[in-house]
């Protein structure tokens, strides 16, 4: 290391050629000249493995191209234009698939993946702009509901430690499945997204909570799932009670930790939350049984679980809360949906039921599409831009 | 995603089996079985590549192992004890060189790599302990100097947010060649160590700040080396305009940044800083070029870069700050230096040399070896364990 590294790095940084219109990703580690994005949204990869046999780039939500080999050992691919936003993605060598070493890591897919950024032409609203910038926080609280420590990362607003008498909303915001705490920053560039609305004033200053979606009870066995398949007894009873230490570990952990240690507006009217994906419906599960605890509610491409499937009865579903239109737009002051137009047709199809089942129950609610975008981080970007001006 | 990634996570998490002493290494991602490590420091690895003709086990300071394949497809190899701490690796398939799917990665060699903590017996300093816990955050500010805006991580120690008339000294705290700000938080756990060291009441409270140790000056052409070796004239040059630019950054960007942000101690007293290996180098640049700045230096298996190769003559060297040790004594109170006994012997030797050069000269100092470790975290977790209580 030491000079050696400094070295390495100084000629990474600086030395690798450009041409035409393609440029280095956003995403990629410092000095990786590849993957190369040009304006024409189209993607260049490349990985020296001069003793492989096959290379295939593999977009998670996208498509899976075969790589070429290159005399000097290398394997390229051009992709077709691409939908703008962060597109996970693995490479697959001889069978194995791996993170490509030129892209940094984003955890997701339970593993730390690589991605991709594809500029949005004209949109700035998920990036660095000149405008006072919060702060992201990592926090530790000890949960008596895990019985262990548990790390949540916390955005302050511009001027929180400047403006030490004033109390803030709270917006609880869940990553997806396979996704950590890490994501809404990470992936979903959420703090600047915040700091832009507040910037402008669209959005009211905020502190944004978010954390880890998996727990388990302290002293809980882990149940023998092995050759218990999907959507067996077993796995769902195993899956209900991940989900009910979830909600357990919100509400009675980390809220009060919140409330405890950072300058909030502790009451019902003053706290959101919303999640995307796995998120969306833990953030469902949570607030419909704690209606007491929030106002505002969030599902950003995932919702109410198994009510988004088949035609619910308002009288009973969701403990009922929705029996009573006029007074669930009341006691709810924003319950929010969100999917985008090029999901999975099974997911975009689930959450348009439950779109128009509220509607039919003449619930009160939103329902955004957003154009163009699949079950990515570009969408839920794009709700949450939507979703935080309408809070408080 | 959504039941199916809950899905996924849930059986991952839940179910594989355990046998012997092998324990899931507590850098891998949620759900891996392997990476694993016994209680005699042995790990074992695996990886599935039923096609693959070789993968080799690629300890950046540690054994180069091939692996073996088995007749279920898994490539598999258990290592010899292991010194305690964390080891950055990769995995080599078919002479590609790729980050364990299985591990969390960790930003080295100007690449998010994968890692292995190997606990060490009895020691508990540098994880989480039940008491009061900092925060880490995460700052963005606007350099002048780079033209840009430049990400650090700040630690504000427990208490912080409720005492907001205390003010608090700060260390800069630097990371190494081909790491990034994160690695003392992420490989270093510097906030566990501080959390717990100031629990005890060993050290006081402090803000550590952690900046992105690379830059350089805005519109600052790139120069070309390509063809021009390590140590040529033109890479040098490269090398010192990054230097100064980060120097600049550091002084006249990110110092008034944190002193207008955080309620610090302002003046030279109550500021220190060090680094390791590059970062220490930066760390002897920045502070002697600005002792009217710090008061607190340290070097981490890195100091004053090419002093350490030889004797050096304490008249003219870092601008002869050295030419009179009481004088010196007043104005340092703290001159630290470190080394792993098992780092590269050059490496060593210069550390050594550089601390007999100090004996020599009068200067008073602190020279610390860290027994068993290498040019790696361990040694750089015990160095901020014994320089942070000899400060302020």
């Amino acid at each position: 290391m030491s000079w050696v590294g400094m070295f390495v790095f100084v000629v990474g940084v600086l030395c690798y050629a450009q041409d035409s219109d393609f440029k280095a990703a956003a995403t990629n580690v410092a000095g990786a000249a590849y993957p190369r994005v040009d304006s024409a949204s189209r993607c260049q990869f490349r990985l020296k493995a001069p003793d492989a046999t096959k290379v295939r780039l593999n977009f998670w939500s996208g498509p899976k191209l075969d790589m070429e080999k290159q005399p000097d050992g290398y394997w390229t691919v051009t992709t077709p234009s691409l939908a703008p936003g962060l597109h996970y993605y693995t490479l697959i060598v001889d069978g194995v698939e791996f993170s490509d070493p030129a892209s940094h890591a984003f955890y997701g897919g339970s593993k730390d993946a690589s991605a991709i950024e594809i500029p949005e032409a004209g949109v700035t609203y998920y990036s660095a702009q000149p405008v006072p910038h919060g702060e992201v926080r990592e926090v530790w609280y000890h949960s008596s509901v895990t019985g262990s420590w548990r790390h949540a990362l916390v955005y302050t607003p511009p001027g929180y430690d400047v403006q030490t008498r004033v109390r803030y909303p709270v917006l609880y915001l869940q990553h997806g499945g396979g996704e950590d705490e890490t994501g809404w920053i990470r992936q979903g560039n959420a703090n600047f997204i915040l700091d832009n609305l507040i910037a402008s004033g669209a959005a009211k200053p905020m502190i944004i909570v978010m954390a880890n979606g998996y727990a388990r009870r302290a002293g809980q066995t882990p149940p023998d799932l092995a050759g218990k398949p999907f959507g067996s007894p077993e796995a769902m009873r195993a899956m209900r009670e991940t989900a009910a230490a979830f909600e357990d570990d919100v509400t009675q952990a980390l809220i009060p930790f919140i409330d405890t240690n950072f300058r909030t507006l502790s009451d019902r009217d003053h706290r959101a939350m919303a999640g995307l994906s796995m998120g969306g419906m833990q953030t469902f599960q949570v607030t419909f049984d704690h209606l007491e605890l929030f106002s505002y509610i969030g599902g950003f491409s995932g919702a109410a679980g198994s009510l988004g499937n088949e035609k619910f009865d308002p009288k009973t579903t969701l403990n009922g809360a929705l029996a009573d239109p006029a007074a669930f737009a009341k006691r709810v002051h924003v319950l929010w949906l969100g999917v985008g137009t090029e999901e999975p047709a099974n997911m975009h199809a689930g959450i348009e039921r439950l779109h128009t089942s509220l509607v039919d129950a003449d619930i009160k609610h939103v329902f955004y599409e957003s154009p163009g975008t699949a079950h990515e981080w570009q969408t839920w970007r794009r709700d949450l831009k939507d979703f935080a001006p309408r809070l408080f």
